[in-house]
């Protein structure tokens, strides 16, 4: 018989349905959460509202970052367009970028005009020309340098997609600015297994879906610029609330 | 090394940790949420704050239950104690009986005076003695009949532990009146393994931690009246609020 008596979600779009619900709840306050899972079992959510707020309601991290914007911009993991949306009204060309359909899909449902479903990868065509001036990675998108093995090969695909003089745009949080014992516990984990401290295995969960699991980086403002060495990439300028950060890098004159 | 790199959650009280964390964040609602996960993967949350309301806040269910309290009450599933904590204001004796030690801690510290740790079967002692007078089993807690092998089996340790003239009063949910795919597929499963359609296998989930899976039973009316035959116990009265609905079983005289 056809029946799925599997134990444990089916793999799908979590992320984007998350997205696609609260888009569809209205875009309201506590209608829809989202819920992400990391490999220990830590579970954390946050409303999905985030990820449709107006930046009058953004922090001043995310507007010291956006008003950097310059040129013909790409918003890598787009989500619901929220900075692709308010770039494209201050008069930008953008591109959002995102790996999940469904966030693509509202993404155009929103108003954004380009939108992209795939990786950074995928932008490399065999005749891809270098087409953007400011990479904006919000929201603690730096998280996608994913590890020490996966950062320079982000960063290197972002120095052939981008013009001379470009910038990239990051939000990034230091994982060892806390005293949570569960995320202590997790740092001694990803020690004994090789991986960096900040490094995290998640995915994220709607209903009975769950994304497949991903490397997700919190790193110290000190262990990226380890991971910016060798790359076509330097630390400008970074400014701090908290844990969390900013930072502007840009491409080496080459 | 002493280091743990376990894929998904520890096993421990999720559940008492869930009200506990409430309590400590001042019983206010939007702090801390109570998330259920079904093995099939569907994930689920509700406030936890809903252990914890004061009888003004419940639904006209909850007091057609239990106005019909009598004599010695036995709350099984006593959560957070607001359900013991009403008994007791209203003069009754009452004994919370809860299998998560944190959640008994909580009742202890709401101010519940007789709490039990443990479940109905631990209650039977080689000298227990009919005490109760009523048994309440309400916010869905007619799920602790779990399954067709076990109603019959806490049935009749709930008959040995009352006294004539008992009554259950007990709250439950027909999981047919749904057209919820998730859940008309979760029935599908079910009926492939021999089990009822809504009988749910769950874990409750807190920061790393789960508890272990357990069956938990959505029965409709009909199916309740099948589970009852036989053992000490007659449907006497119900009320139904949609889906949700509260019963009153008579001990039989015997």
């Amino acid at each position: 018989m056809d029946v799925d008596t599997r134990e444990g979600p089916r793999l799908g779009d979590a992320f984007g349905a998350t997205l696609l619900a609260c888009l569809e709840a209205g875009s309201r306050p506590g209608t829809v959460r989202e819920i992400v899972e990391r490999d220990d079992g830590y579970l954390d959510g946050q409303d999905a509202l985030f990820y449709f707020l107006p930046s009058e309601q953004w922090d001043a991290l995310d507007h010291w970052l956006v008003d950097r914007a310059a040129g013909h911009a790409l918003d890598v993991g787009s989500g619901a367009g929220r900075v692709a949306l308010h770039l494209q009204d201050q008069g930008h060309a953008v591109t959002a970028l995102d790996i999940s359909p469904a966030a693509c899909e509202v993404c155009r449902r929103r108003g954004v005009c380009t939108v992209v479903e795939g990786t950074v990868f995928e932008l490399l065509g065999p005749a891809s020309e270098p087409q953007f001036d400011s990479v904006l990675m919000l929201g603690n998108n730096l998280g996608l340098l994913e590890s020490r093995r996966h950062a320079p090969l982000l960063l290197g695909a972002l120095a052939t997609l981008t013009r001379p003089g470009a910038l990239i745009l990051g939000r990034g949080t230091d994982p060892y600015a806390t005293e949570n014992p569960l995320h202590l516990r997790y740092h001694a984990r990803n020690e004994v297994l090789g991986r960096m401290g900040g490094q995290i295995r998640i995915r994220v969960r709607y209903h009975d879906t769950a994304t497949p699991y991903f490397d997700y980086l919190f790193e110290s403002i000190d262990e990226l610029r380890i991971l910016l060495s060798g790359t076509g990439w330097t630390l400008e300028e970074y400014t701090q609330d908290g844990p969390s950060y900013g930072v502007v890098l840009s491409k080496r004159k080459g």
